[in-house]
Parts: structure tokens; C-alpha cells; sequence
């Protein structure tokens, strides 16, 4: 499935305003920022890097344009919810000890857990300082104070979910609506602050703005469920980790937690075994994938993140945006759904 | 020496402001957090904490107090420093592996590295929030906005001297302007920021507001090396550490970079072996304290101190405050340079 045109337009829009957004001033932080947005290799040499699909940002950019016929005043918010997503990135990296990420090594693996932190922190607050690039005049000033408030909010339940993801992984009794719970903090705040993010800035009313954040936030949910599958089913050359991965690294992700609430008698006590135990081999992630396969795991993940499109669709159309900004979410919503990686 | 009267006649309001800021709402994180100022205990319940000096948010007071007549419009502003300042506490100790301060086990010891790193990052995502409840009409808003950047600035500052600190470890080439230039980060910014923020908060005009950011960031540089002076020579029963601690740990303190930068021949031998060594026992201690001992390293330290603390004074002059307010300010500056803990 390719990605939707919107991506591609406002593209360069956002890496010129990533750009601006690190500006430079202390080398050594900058060149760590600068690798892990894959600008530069690990020599300091610069690179025709591979930054992702730039959702976030595209997102801000969409509403701002849907809701005033113009995304450029938005570029600095679009640049500062990336810059968040980054500082998530890097510190997750830390937190699960990952060694790689885009095909490359690490921030913390080149430079060590305790100089990567530090660039974590340097980007969420270069964010911030991003965002206050609104204030030349072209946005209100209540709108101004609100979005810095806004960024810091959806950031600190982002940091929630996190932390509730760290500490369902020690547990066997999460629910699906605990998962829930947790994936619309991890994932649906800041995702839902891009839309959010958008409108503010694009002059919208409270009733829009708080619509689309709640679209933004359905469409979080969406986005991760898929992410979970791919993490399970997806292919290992398309989604680059290995086959199965999530289920060595015994991620609490939907199709799991799902397992785990349906699942009765010796089924039960086999996946809670191999949940309990230490490594996780060939035989085991067979086990639980034919245990998921009895109970309808992947079907049940379809039915939820189609759901969870559709609520975001729906949420949309309370507003009244131009057919063609419609058919542009839907496009998105489609892909994030429906995509192979 | 005793504590001045100035930090006894703020602390209930700082405290009452602090509390305000971390108001709650994700019951996970704020557990840690509120651990971590010292207000509960591991088991969660309320104690008798000691959450310092508070030291960042009383010179903010003073300064609002001393420019406007008044020091409660900037106790948001005091709190979110005290924030910011206990955010690099946090992640501090994750960075040095240390498993205790003010005498209790450390966040990350017992709530591992992972979740610390969370709860470090939503300490300071609160000072922002904090910062934003200045918003109540007292102070104007492009003093606000300006707030908001100024805080993003100087702990941009502060994690680049944290990140110079931690790659001088494994350096014996560092000169004292070197050193100088990161404790001016490391901890001039921050003390600087306490100064200038009250200052801002307060009215002052642009002019009042540098020269109160530089006699802070001078204050800080006093601060600093008088603990660099403690963590050598300092009383382990009042210090809260071990005996020449800082040497045990290889810190870059000034008196170990002047020692490197004044020491010959052998001596330099000697350093040099002892510092890229992996272990330092009491022989190794007693030889590093002999060398410092015949370069006078502390008599160098205590100059430089001093210096600075009048460099401090000096500048406090240019500004028209009344002499009650100046002798607060030479009492406050006097103590940090003269304290023996």
C-alpha cells in the first residue's frame, strides 16, 4: 500500500522546519540529535537519511490547512510535536535497550545511556523552544500560552502510557480495556494533539479543536493496534525487525492481551508459562501463535482497529471540512490501518 | 554557620507552591516524584522530609521581592525552577549510578532506571505547567511567553554542562576554563535563571534582569566550587559523604583539573596513573590529597570562590536596591561561599 499523497506534499515543509527547529549551539548535543534524526551518519557526515513517515507533523499540517486554507503558520507546531515524538524515541530505546532503530545503531548504543539521555531531554526541550518560533505575530497570543500548555499535557500522558507499558510487562492480568487505557496514552495523546495542535493554531473554536483531537486520539488507536499486529504477523523484510518479534520480547500488545483474556484451562496455563519464563525461543513463539491462531487473535485485532478508524471517520465528519480534506483523512486513516509497514 | 534568615522566611510559601505544582492525576508518576521530594516515604506515606535548601527558588523571590516590593507573584516561576533543578536530580543519580541522596535510597534504586527516567522527565514537563499558572493575570503576558523560553534556555544550558561533565570523566587534559565554562552550564545556568526569572516576573526592565542572571550565574560559580571544596575536605558527618568522596569517584572537580594543570614531572605521573586507573583506594586518596596539599589546591579553590562571590556582589551594586535587600543578598552569597555542608 503507498504511502498517500499528503505525506509527500508537505514533506519538505517539515524537514525545513526540523531543520530550523535544531539550530545548532552546542556541538556535542546537536550531532547526537542530528544522527538520531538521521541527517548525519555516526562520523558526522551528512546523509540522505531515512526520517519516517513524518505522521505527526503531517497531521498538525492537514488541520491547520482544514481549518484556515493555510498550514504554514503551523510548521513550527508541526516541527515541535516531531521533535517530542524523536525524544520518546531515543529515551524508549534506553528504557528497552534496543541496539537498533531504522536499520541503524542507536543513539545509546554509540554514545551510552547516559550522554543519550541527555540528548533525549536536549530535543523535548528544543521542541518547546520550537514552538514558541509561533509567536512572529501570526498567532494570537492566548493561542500561543494554550499550545505550549497543550504540548507539555499530551507530553506528560504520553510519559504515562509509557510508564504503564513498563509495568504491564511484568503482568499477566491486563485487560483489553486496560491495554486500551494505556495504548490512547502511549500513542493517542500526541497523535491526537497533532490534529489538535493544527487547529488551535489554524484559528479553530473549542468544539473543533476538542473534535479533532479526539479523532486524532481514535486514529492513535488505530495506528498502535496495526503496529501490535505488524509487531506479530507483519514481514520481517517490510516492517524491519524479526519475525514474531514482539512476541520474544513478550510485548503486553493487543493480540496478547487478548489471548490471555480468552483463553481458558491448559491454553491458560501455557501462555502463562512461557509469559513467566526468561527466553522466549522458536518453540514457544510457535505456541503462542497457534494459540492465537485457535482463538481468532488476529481477526479480533482487524475488528478493533477498523473500529477505531471508523469512530475516527465519524468524529470527522461532525466537522464541516471541504469533500476534499475528507477524502485526504480518509486516505490516512486508511493506510495506518491497512498498511504492510 | 547557620542558614540565613532569608531561605526560613520563604520555605512555607515555596513549599505550599511545589505542592500545587505536582497536583496529581497520574497516580504512578506522582508517587515517584513526591518520593523524590522527600514528602513520602517508599510505603507512601506523608513524612517529615527534608527537600533541602530550596535555594533556586528563594533567590527567584528575593529577586521579585527586591525589584517589585512583592514576591508572590513569582512563586509559580520559584516552583517550576525547584522543578527543574529536582528533574536533574533525577536523572543525575541514573547517570552516576548512585543509590542514595539526603540520606534515602535513590528513584531509579528502587523503582529501576527505567520508570526514573520517566518520572524525571514528568517533573519537568510540571515545572512548565507551573510556569503556566503565572497566567492568572498578575503578570503580563509577553513576560510570560518570555518566561517560558527563558526556563527552556537555561535548562538547555544546564544539560550541556551536565553532558560536558560527564565527558570530562575520561579526560586528564581538562584546563580550569574549561572546567569553568561547564560549571558556568552545569550549575551557573539554573542560579542564574532563579535570579533573572524573579527579576522578570517582577517588572524589571531588560537591563536589571541580565545584570541579576549574571551576579546569579557568578553566584553559582562560587556555589559550585565550594562544593567541589566539600566533596574533597568537607566533614562527612555534615557533607552526607564519605571522605574525599570526589576523589574515590574521579570527579573533575577544580581542585583535581588546577592539580592536573599545576603538577610536574612525577606528580604528574602520579596524577595521571591514580586517574586513569580503574580503582582508588585510601593510598591512592592520601597520595592525590599530598600532591593537591603542596599545590596548595585549596587555598586556590577558596581565591576562586571567593572571586566569584565578589564578582557577584559587584555586579549586584549596578542595580538600585535598597541596602536591606543588598545585605540579604551579601548574606545568602556569604553562606554558600563560607558553609560546611
Amino acid at each position: 500500500m503507498n504511502l498517500p499523497a499528503i505525506f509527500n506534499k508537505y514533506r519538505g515543509d517539515i524537514e525545513t522546519a526540523l531543520k530550523s527547529a535544531l539550530p545548532g549551539g552546542n556541538p556535542a548535543l546537536d550531532r547526537m540529535m542530528r544522527y538520531h534524526m538521521g541527517w548525519i551518519d555516526q562520523t558526522g557526515h551528512s546523509t540522505q537519511g531515512n526520517s519516517g513517515k513524518a505522521l505527526r507533523p503531517t497531521l498538525c499540517l492537514f488541520a491547520c490547512q482544514a481549518i484556515s486554507g493555510d498550514y504554514h503558520p503551523a510548521l513550527p507546531a508541526a516541527a515541535a510535536i516531531e521533535l517530542v515524538h524523536n525524544f520518546s524515541l531515543i529515551h524508549d530505546d534506553i528504557q528497552d535497550g534496543d541496539k537498533e532503530r531504522r536499520h541503524q545503531p542507536t543513539l545509546w548504543w554509540l554514545w551510552g545511556k547516559p550522554q543519550a539521555i541527555h540528548a533525549g531531554i536536549a530535543m523535548r526541550i528544543q521542541a518547546s523552544l520550537a514552538l514558541s518560533r509561533l509567536s512572529n505575530g501570526a498567532v494570537p497570543t492566548f493561542r500561543l500560552l494554550r499550545a505550549n500548555q497543550l504540548l507539555d499535557e499530551r507530553c506528560l500522558e504520553m510519559i504515562e502510557g509509557q510508564y504503564l507499558d513498563i509495568s504491564y510487562e511484568s503482568r499477566l492480568d491486563i485487560t483489553v480495556a486496560a491495554y486500551l487505557d494505556m495504548i490512547s496514552k502511549k500513542t493517542g495523546a500526541l497523535i491526537g494533539c497533532s490534529l489538535e495542535m493544527g487547529a488551535l493554531v489554524g484559528g479553530a473554536d473549542d468544539t473543533s479543536i476538542s473534535c479533532l483531537h479526539s479523532c486524532g486520539s481514535k486514529l492513535g488507536l488505530a495506528f498502535q493496534i496495526r503496529d501490535d499486529m505488524l509487531g506479530i504477523w507483519g514481514d520481517p523484510r517490510l516492517v524491519g525487525k524479526p519475525l514474531a518479534s514482539d512476541i520474544r520480547r513478550k510485548k503486553k500488545s493487543l493480540p496478547v492481551v487478548y489471548a490471555f483474556q480468552q483463553a481458558k484451562g491448559r491454553q491458560r496455563d501455557e501462555l502463562a508459562k512461557i509469559y513467566r519464563g526468561t527466553d522466549v525461543g522458536d518453540s514457544e513463539v510457535n505456541q503462542v501463535l497457534a494459540i492465537m491462531d485457535k482463538l481468532k487473535a488476529q481477526d479480533y485485532a482487524w475488528q478493533m482497529a477498523r473500529r477505531f478508524r471508523q469512530e475516527a471517520l465519524a468524529g470527522l465528519k461532525e466537522l464541516a471540512l471541504s469533500q476534499a480534506d475528507q477524502h485526504l483523512f480518509v486516505e490516512v486513516a486508511d493506510f495506518l490501518v491497512e498498511r504492510n509497514y
